[in-house]
């Protein structure tokens, strides 16, 4: 009824998940990938993690997770050093840094084979487009957390607060999708592990309202060496955040998506309950990590200026941090 | 022939320096202060140096100054700890930073009576009316300075290279005011001390021309803690540059002045052939000194805004600026 056929078509084409039983995997198992595997494997899901350096660990002694309220195991680990090793997955949750996503082509066909879908719970814009380029838009979904969490020792995550995931499927050009099957399967799942999730109709939606908040937070942390507490309480560094989330909004209006003044208002007052927090990028950078530039500050710059809008501050703060991130990085003896 | 009647009666008002050999003082015997008055001081002049701190010591080990063809010491140093004890002079040559910049109400008038002048010899845009709001509009002159000085210790001044002073007059609102018979008379003076001197119509441009420079690199030195070198060598710092210059020209313009994109090129291309080179307002920022954000980038900001002109990128500068500032000196234990 009123339904245009070339974008039901379109739906068609998505690949669903068949299997009674989902087999997942974790690319990249640092804080946020360890905790939301370790949840879904302590459920009897089937999880494999492959990990860079940590394969030992996990395998003898398990991984760990603390919270508030103590900590629990997961003993059997099925973790792995190399994706060869690794069993076929119906969902690849790619938890990796953006700064690796490079390896995407290498790690995705052999998890996934021609079903598997991806599900990136990556920071910034534009990532769900790097796993489309590998395996075919219609095998992607996306998810933009929020997790205050550390992998503070090898096999030993500290989860500090929220954890939260906002679930959305991708399509041709982060066109709204609705909600589709695959998503609430995958859902249905997180939420028997104890895990909070949203779904969302539209991915691009979710990812522009949390880059509300990445942008000016973790941007200006590095740049100013500074914690959230420390630039919430400066009028200067309040005029700053104000005018990157102004940008940000305009970034989003050129695609498309509102970012309300009530939001950005809730964003601010939800910061100010917050305990002084170092953002990830500024972990990042204090850890000599290369910094999310792209992913968070670059590609949603991009997005803008494709569609024609200038946003000249986050220029400013995206060349300040490609600065800081070069020296930073190059000067770590590797 | 064509000239306006009421800006010849204005010109007219302009206070004429007429005393056969002109008395001088430094308010602020810094670097820049010391180096040029002790020059002075030493062709005979009557110079009279204003110091916070150094006075003991320059009254009884003189004024040394240091160059690469070797030292030279002033002796009898004429050194003030407070203005009252001062004699009356025809010229107070402010070197002041511009963060002290509220004193000079309390130090102009005693020592320039109801006809002395004030050459201001600082950084940024705007200082010359501070001292007008004191003096009177006719009683001011300006000079940009291009020095590479420090003091090294108490009587001890590094004179490290260049030292050229633009000299300009100084009129309501900054109209172009020609070359002035007073000013002839201060360049004279100078030029006899071996100070080299260019003589300019308009004071406004020479301002706008050194922001061009000061601006994204006594800026982008703090902020990204980085010398001249560094900041030439990054393809990112180089943009941030770019940009900031784009920026003073666009706010030079709102002035009704212009920088050439030939003038922007010759300043890049005298910065290529600088060795490493920490900036003032670096120097300020790592001895927790008050940086001079207002007088660099707030005033500039303020010009432009008030005609109607946004500059985002040099507004981002400022807010980070005043945010590292306000850290910086509130950490010194006092």
């Amino acid at each position: 009824m009123g339904e245009n056929p070339r974008k039901l078509a379109s739906i068609r084409k998505i690949v669903t998940l068949t299997r009674e039983r989902l087999r997942y995997a974790v690319v990249g198992t640092g804080a946020l990938g360890g905790l939301y595997g370790a949840r879904l494997a302590r459920k009897g899901h089937s999880v494999a993690f492959l990990t860079r350096r940590d394969g030992e660990v996990l395998r003898s002694r398990g991984l760990t997770i603390r919270d508030s309220t103590g900590e629990w195991t997961l003993t059997d680990v099925a973790a792995y050093d190399r994706v060869d090793e690794m069993p076929p997955v119906d969902v690849a949750i790619v938890a990796l840094k953006t700064t690796q996503n490079h390896l995407l082509e290498t790690l995705l066909p052999p998890l996934l084979g021609s079903t598997g879908i991806a599900l990136m719970l990556q920071n910034g814009l534009d990532v769900e487009a790097q796993a489309a380029a590998v395996l075919g838009r219609d095998r992607v979904v996306g998810g933009v957390c929020f997790l205050c969490a550390a992998k503070v020792a090898p096999g030993l995550i500290h989860h500090i607060d929220y954890g939260k995931i906002i679930l959305g499927d991708y399509g041709k050009g982060y066109g709204p999708r609705g909600i589709t099957e695959r998503l609430r399967r995958i859902a249905r799942d997180f939420e028997a592990a104890d895990l909070e999730i949203e779904l969302c109709e539209d991915l691009l939606l979710a990812r522009w309202r949390k880059l509300a908040w990445n942008v000016p937070f973790n941007g200006l942390s590095v740049v100013l060496d500074a914690a959230t507490d420390e630039l919430m309480a400066d009028g200067a560094a309040r005029s700053l955040i104000d005018a990157l989330m102004v940008e940000v909004t305009q970034g989003a209006a050129a695609c498309g998506r509102e970012l309300t003044a009530a939001f950005l208002a809730e964003l601010m007052a939800l910061t100010e309950t917050m305990p002084p927090y170092k953002t990830s990028m500024k972990l990042d950078f204090d850890g000599r990590r290369p910094l999310e530039v792209e992913a968070i500050v670059g590609a949603p710059l991009r997005m803008a200026a494709a569609r024609g809008v200038a946003l000249p501050q986050m220029e400013m703060l995206y060349r300040q941090l490609k600065f800081l991130d070069a020296r930073n990085v190059g000067s770590v003896i590797q």
